[in-house]
């Protein structure tokens, strides 16, 4: 149970990140060279200032942020480390970020989608056999076991999940078309928000009973 | 029974509509005066060609789509009638859009985002009193009541919800800046897919066992 | 002649706002969940500064602003107001906006374009019967009798009015794919300009005399 | 008066032209190295189809269209010559185009905007002394004169004009970022549409009676 | 040397592949959920028209293109294999791409660059030890050694390189934020074109006599 | 020798001056009537904060940057003189620029591409006759010789050059669909670095021996 408050607290954490600064997300072009990210402006602009050019050294543009991954020991036995913009400062108006993900043997990273305009994703995988699938609009659902250096591609915005099918450990690696994609994970957004969502709104959106409902919300009780 | 099946009808109706055409969406911006959708075009492209300049008539920028609203006796008591692209054939390549969501007292517009780019939502109440929310990535809820004439803004992709929470019907509309914004109904995307979502993927999603994931699973079973 | 004063007088202090502060119109698509626009930052940007995250409220993404209009008591029998970004910060970076226009009988919202990339119209009636019509770059003019929840759409960039052709008061809303549209009234450009448009240039518009002009521009001469 | 009409009428082709095809703008990115117009193809989409890349020859990034002026013996003492995607299939998808206006003296290219999204004007005189002026959205009338390699830019949509006010002719070019920018001229939309802009409308925007606002109407009336 | 022509016959069929199709880029949002590329439609437009929604399959959003690499046993010792939408149809409108480039101890990806708007290069290192560099606008070079999971972002549009500097093979990834980002080598754009750079544009870039410049250039003879 | 050394000086410090501000290139629309540059403003942004409106004057909107173009007598025979926005702050978020190259007989504007989204080059032949030529992807070479008032249109982002082919003097004007498109000179990104390009990398990219490479870079030493 600790690890699974652990690995809510971590996408709390991320989220309230993501949500206390302004981070930079993919779609305008680029308007310099390069504009990598001063996190000590005193300007909140919608997306980053910039570090004066002088100041700028190689290892601006060089990450290790996801050489390894977390453990995978909690309630989903998954684990997120993202190299979007607040990790990596020189994506800065660059468009362009990258997220490791390690699940254990029956792992899950559950469904959710990317919120802004103009991520989507393409999934290779590192290591293992992950099963990945969307659901389009229509409610069809495409989906495949897809194994070492082998692609998927999430079209941008559609829910979608990936799932450890294999005996080991997995490991992939999701690119997104933007400095910082968001994160919509239907079941937070539902069960675990404050304030709490109107119970009123929980039960007539799975067409259940309060206390039916309850059930659900206990699992999240803790995140 | 009969009105949750039709509503669900109509949704997966919609659904495939959208999907079976290539309809536009928002982003790029128009090229010429106007382009007038052609449904009858022999190549499919992302969004629709145009109907020959000398053809188009006044009509094609008119319409009467969301002058009334249909019935509201289902589950949700709420029923959507959208102008979007594939309605209202002179939005093409414009890059807005409309819809109109009548309420039954108690009624929910369940929570949804719309997937693609450049899409948002300003709800402007015409009758009723309609609590509207979103969550934010940080899982904040953010709702306010919301009565004739005012407004309330969904930032881009995140999921919401609007109840009708007065003592009457509602009456409200949603303009998007899109001219398809596209929906993602999470427990449709859930629980209502073809091929069914794995059953081991829906109870890891809720951290619950399958029987009890099958509860869930049965409210949406006739959609 | 006091009402006329007063409605060129809403209009220059309304364009004299939107000159004022670095008002952020609709394209870019948003960088973060959302960036409630800051009024008193210090540094001026092509659109809005963001309030700290942390500060944001539920009624940041509220507004009344149109729920009531003001008279229309002025030459044109015509008001607008206004729900852009300087009046509703919360649309701050997420590209919409809306107004409404309330026109007295035989009231008319003047030819008229707006000036920006994103910008059309999307119309939407809420009481009485309204002509909308636009003029094409073929110098086709399309128009509609447009009445309660009927449509009209105008592509974007292209000079359009609404005439109010009914026998009681009108009233209806204006879409914007922009958190602030511009403005471009032919008229006013020509005959109320600071300096005022050489005496040449707008006898040779017109292909008239100089003291044919003068009629015309002595009408404009209290704005 | 037959330049008179001569200039209308081609006024009145060029836009027939706009019109008729579906003509690229601006804005989205080129999708690959090149597409050459293809203005025979079946289907018409926003923007042009593209020529077989092996069918492409060097002289398709080639123009000689603005190398000479026409006469410019009619009322405005002006004509355009454009080399838009219309008169040079290479521009076709990348987003940029020019014009050439020579201007006799006392010349005028009457206040104008341009509709579309992307398009805004840098002018640089070729020969003789051009006063160039723009209004913005708070009626602040912008100019200056322009000579010989001299440059003015005119922001996106604001209407402006170009006077000749030296002892010769003048020459200048007028590059936009679009592929076709479109054109607004507010006295042809308000007094030679088709059908007919209704009286009442003109008389209420110009402020007039109808009997004086036939008296402008008449000088359009061969256009 | 047989082994040096097969690479350069590669690279210039991968040349004449990209610009003998209608090949998308990436920037315009897509405006649908998803558009798999139709290679056999009639019309060619800006970006491949769309395959029938009701035909497309779970395997159009999967691709094996990238899971081994051919050999390296060439003058460069290095061979890059992709996953842009030529060869990964489902990429089509979603605006990214990937390739794997494989390299022999010592091997270079020689310097280049990618030609349309929205590419940029984000290089993830598989296997072995590779240095990457740029050189920005102002002519500094910025380099790293890149080991396995580490990252190095290329700003776009920037000249870069990437170099085996390790023992063994390396082996890395490169995402685009683009469907297909083209491919500017400089030394094959001076040396390698059909029909020849003239001589004495290539001696004044060289500032070399022209005996000088046939020596450079006898080395791409064969390619 | 001394004049080499100019014309590298001067690309250098123009790269300089181009890497050490926020300078803003073209893409993003502009979010108000205009937004000049404010080159003072205490905190750097992806492009250039605005000077207050109320500070705005006339000629903020006029520039004479290129009226003379300065002396060609160095290495290439070729100086350019920009008016970007760097050189015209009324450019600032407007999306366009232009420069002027002065070209002695022989001289040559040597190969060279621009890096950032949204740039590509209609040139303007104003004296002279120049070949203008760019290399496409499939390292076609498409060239013309291009005389005064003429046009050719370099596609975006492919490596171009042009040449005085004529007799005498020749001045031409290139138009960018960006305030500031950025400059990538192959030859000096190879040969004239800080720190050097290392010479293994050299060496390989031009399939010859160190001692070959040092005769080539020896002639770029002094820039």
């Amino acid at each position: 149970m600790a690890s699974a408050r652990f690995v809510v607290l971590q996408v709390l954490l991320v989220a309230a990140a993501l949500a206390a600064v302004p981070f930079v997300l993919s779609d305008p072009p680029p308007l310099q060279d390069f504009c990598v990210a001063d996190f000590t402006a005193a300007t909140a602009v919608d997306g980053f200032p910039c570090k004066p050019a002088s100041t700028v050294v190689d290892d601006d543009f060089f990450s290790s942020a996801i050489v390894s991954g977390p453990n995978t020991s909690n309630p989903f036995g998954a684990n997120t480390t993202r190299a979007t913009v607040s990790a990596f400062p020189g994506l800065n108006t660059l468009g362009l970020s990258i997220a490791r993900i390690d699940l254990a043997p029956g792992g899950l990273n559950p469904p959710h989608s990317h919120p802004r305009g103009s991520e989507l994703v393409l999934v290779l995988v590192l290591k293992g056999e992950v099963m990945v699938g969307f659901t389009s609009g229509a409610n069809r659902l495409y989906s495949k076991v897809v194994k070492e250096n082998e692609l998927f591609i999430v079209p941008r915005g559609l829910q979608h999940f990936q799932h450890n099918v294999g005996a080991g450990d997995a490991v992939f690696v999701a690119m997104f078309d933007a400095q910082s994609p968001g994160l919509v994970v239907p079941t937070f957004s539902l069960f675990a928000t404050k304030p709490a969502m109107p119970m009123e709104v929980l039960a007539k959106t799975f067409l259940m009973g309060e206390d039916e409902v309850d059930v659900i919300k206990s699992k999240f009780a803790g995140f």
